[in-house]
């Protein structure tokens, strides 16, 4: 699955696959949404949306030329703000969008939802209203390239602000199970973030969990991987507390970005090898590990070309019942 | 200064330079030193050298044809491990060639000296040797890219394993006066590593870091900065654990790594605009700022062309006078 090009999906008969979308939540407001709707129903035929969202939304998906069998809108008026107080997300937004999208999840409408909102908010959300997988703390997942053509899983990307041994120990079963699931490997080979590889080197927390982990004969965990080397192939899944997972994957996109801005460097890409592999709008969707539903973070500023991606993510999530399929596996764990 | 391209060193008539090199440190072997060596002294024509190592470095750097009113060779066969143990490195190594160098230094031998050894030992090494200054935390700093010409600082890479909130304020006031000195800036722009830029967001440490910084009315603090602008020169100092700051530049570097070697790129990019102020080896050398002498960490798997660039970073810090200038600066301001 992972690995094979987006277009592929226009290809394939598949079961029709219903996504809820917050559309309060992200920096770019109610036109990029409707363009980035036109554009993820096109890469995903069998895909029917449930847009929640405020009134100007609904004006502009009715002039969008968006075809309405395939588009169902929920009308929300209120948005959470990205830095929502953790106590006030429960009590005060009852009636946001987020929350809307995530109860579709829940009732069993939708089978995956898809928000660019805070992630505090979605976490705290998502939690109190799909419930957890076993006693495992929740985590943000997403394929990173590693070669043209193959995939990594990275986690925690920020759903947690800091993290304990257990926490990362937590993170390494999330992800085990969820590379066996995404991108189909039998042994995930596991690798923990650190600034070196020996045995002595990196905070506290870092050598305590590897302690944990090397206790942990169920998985295939390898040590150590520095951050020059992630997107080499070298771990099937890294595992980083959300902190360094987010600093990692952006000081990344950075460089990425300052390089495709080179004047003319698109055009000589196009002729040459272009290790578009790494491109980062092609990785936005990262989905929220350990509740029980599949629930999609896209980026808060992500163009209508990512957050389109992120939909997508959110339906092949969806294809490959995700988040039961996590349970199975970890509850046979006996997480 | 920083700015200009290294080779300026050849055409300007400067006072002559002694450095001390820790000729064990670093994974590559004595050929490498040579080599290393050699080129260091055609970059900066106005640099000696103290090497110490062992006879197998000796043995190279004779039949190197290395100009021998240039190098100085002292002999020490012991090596420290690159993860010895803390309480060892004092205790156990009192003949290793990275004592040896840092010894030239506090003797007034060699004006700055320069290590490709393990961050922990040298740390250790250089803050008994050299002593403090004021009661700051010591802390790693290197220029980075901020575009075409421009360079930013960073710093912690990687002194600390871990950082306390008052760590993070005490790297602020390093990078501070670092940055007017190797930057020549009055009123340098610091900003703190983080995972978001909205108030509430990040670490108990950083979200501590910043109240204590928004404090500080003496520097110019201008808040959170997130990995992927870190290169854009967005700020003149990026103050970050030495565990965040680390996997920041690594990621960084991989990414280049990953573009630079795209089969024919390197024509390409001679001919186009290359970003080449992005390239890693030009930014290999951190200084150990808040030590009482100019004391320079190279990358342990440094090639030749990156183990000499930290060479020449030590001939510069030690022509800005950077650890006398840090503690004018630090003790006017009563640190």
């Amino acid at each position: 699955m992972a690995g094979r090009p987006v277009c592929v999906y226009m290809l394939e008969k598949k079961p029709e696959i219903v996504v809820a979308v917050d559309g309060c939540g992200g920096d770019r407001g109610s036109k990029h949404i409707v363009n980035a709707v036109n554009f993820a129903l096109t890469l995903y035929p069998y895909m029917r949306l449930i847009i929640c969202g405020p009134v100007s939304l609904q004006e502009e998906l009715n002039h969008g030329r968006i075809d309405g069998k395939r588009v169902e809108f929920r009308l929300s008026g209120q948005a959470i703000p990205q830095d929502a107080p953790v106590n006030e997300v429960l009590e005060r937004y009852q009636k946001s969008s987020m929350r809307l999208a995530l109860q579709a999840v829940q009732s069993g409408e939708a089978q995956a939802m898809v928000s660019a909102g805070g992630t505090g908010p979605l976490v705290v959300l998502a939690r109190h209203l799909l419930g957890e997988i076993g006693h495992l703390r929740p985590a943000l997942v997403a394929r990173i390239p590693a070669g043209p053509g193959r995939h990594a899983l990275m986690l925690d990307l920020g759903a947690n602000a800091q993290s304990t041994a257990q926490d990362l120990a937590d993170f390494a079963r999330l992800g085990d199970a969820a590379a066996r699931l995404m991108l189909g490997l039998e042994s995930p080979r596991l690798a923990l973030l650190n600034v070196g590889t020996e045995e002595q080197k990196g905070s506290h927390v870092v050598l305590e969990a590897k302690s944990l982990l090397d206790n942990a004969r169920e998985l295939n965990f390898c040590g150590f991987i520095e951050a020059d080397r992630i997107f080499r192939g070298d771990a099937d899944v890294v595992v980083a507390d959300g902190f360094a997972g987010n600093i990692a994957l952006k000081a990344a996109e950075g460089v990425y970005t300052i390089f495709s801005k080179v004047p003319g460097i698109k055009r000589v890409f196009a002729r040459l090898a272009h290790p578009d592999w790494l491109m980062p709008w092609q990785y936005n969707g990262s989905v929220l590990l350990g509740v029980n539903g599949n629930v999609i973070k896209s980026h808060a500023n992500a163009g209508d070309d990512a957050f389109a991606v992120a939909m997508v993510e959110a339906a092949k999530a969806a294809e490959l019942d995700l988040a039961n399929g996590m349970r199975d596996i970890l509850t046979h764990a006996g997480a």
